[in-house]
């Protein structure tokens, strides 16, 4: 019996860093993880190549894909489409491989919805535990600062409610570690191994 | 707010190499565990000390920490007791340190029962996965002997359900990564990092 790979999402506050993250694991040859790749209307730009870069659709053939539940997420974006067809990430996950999806909190909820199973880790920045710090020598900065980035950390803790793991990304290198820490521990669950091993059994 | 520690739990049918493995991860000096000490009735062999050995214990103490419920778990073996007391794995927990604890199955469970939120890790033979294998082939196997396997191959496959991840002990190396990865991502775990985030927004 193959096990079935794990769709990955990679998510959290804009700015936090979640494309240099992404491109940081994936520069890993060891790395088993499939990018997932996503659709768009936007035209493609000088070198980009459909099917590597992105799924390059015709409007009325994305809006088609939305009407029939085709996308995981979808999001419209200064007049052009994005999203995530659920083929090839179904398709992968079949094949047994982990599929890696970095995405906007907006999307990665959407996601969550239709696809409950994965695993999603919210990126977080590492002013939010400097914050601390930051009350605590509150004489050295305005009210207003503070009041400001109180409100905005407020907003990102809520979001965290949403997912399994939460990675400060206080350096790019020590946030890949942890991610694919995670990754790891997951493939060790006794929720997903113990089915396999019962599985061993039925032969007799 | 300081975190407070983890309490590992390593267990698995006997002969599976829980020892070896509990060696090969103490030998690693990034390792931040504590190694759990066990109170015990036998009497000091030359060069155990007590306090890092074990925490060498008169009989009428032990049983005194028996009524107390001063043991997470206790087993009585060939005349002399053996358990792991309580306060020292608290008092470890408390200042934010992880307490790895390598046990047999009935201990483990007995721990489960006193401390649910412990980390419950069991270590699974390769043979369970080589099974599949033999039973494939089974015509160059004796019945008797394939029968026997399986019987045990059940009783081990059921104890793994009491358990939070499984870690095939194919190669210690691999099993010590594992662990450590699993480790990792325990700490990363939303419902253990979030708290955190929450409690540093109360200040204000």
């Amino acid at each position: 019996m193959k096990e079935k790979g794990i769709l990955i999402v990679l998510s959290g506050p804009s700015g936090v860093g979640k494309g240099t993250v992404r491109k940081a694991l994936f520069s890993e040859e060891e790395l088993s993880l499939q990018y997932s790749i996503s659709a768009t209307t936007r035209k493609p730009r000088e070198g980009e190549v459909h099917g590597v870069d992105y799924l390059f659709k015709e409007r009325v053939e994305f809006e088609e894909m939305i009407k029939n539940d085709q996308l995981l997420e979808w999001a419209e974006y200064v007049g052009n489409y994005y999203g995530t067809p659920v083929e090839y990430v179904q398709k992968t996950l079949d094949e047994g491989k982990d599929v890696f999806l970095e995405i906007e909190v907006q999307g990665a909820m959407q996601v969550k919805k239709a696809f409950p199973e994965g695993l999603f880790i919210f990126l977080a920045p590492p002013s939010l535990s400097e914050l601390r710090n930051r009350i605590v020598t509150r004489g050295t900065e305005s009210e207003d600062l503070i009041h400001n980035r109180l409100t905005a950390a407020k907003e990102e803790i809520e979001m965290m409610d949403s997912y399994d793991y939460v990675v400060e990304n206080d350096k790019v290198e020590h946030a890949c570690d942890k991610i694919k820490a995670i990754v790891t521990a997951e493939h060790c669950k006794r929720s997903r191994v113990a089915p396999r091993y019962k599985k061993l059994l039925e032969v007799e």
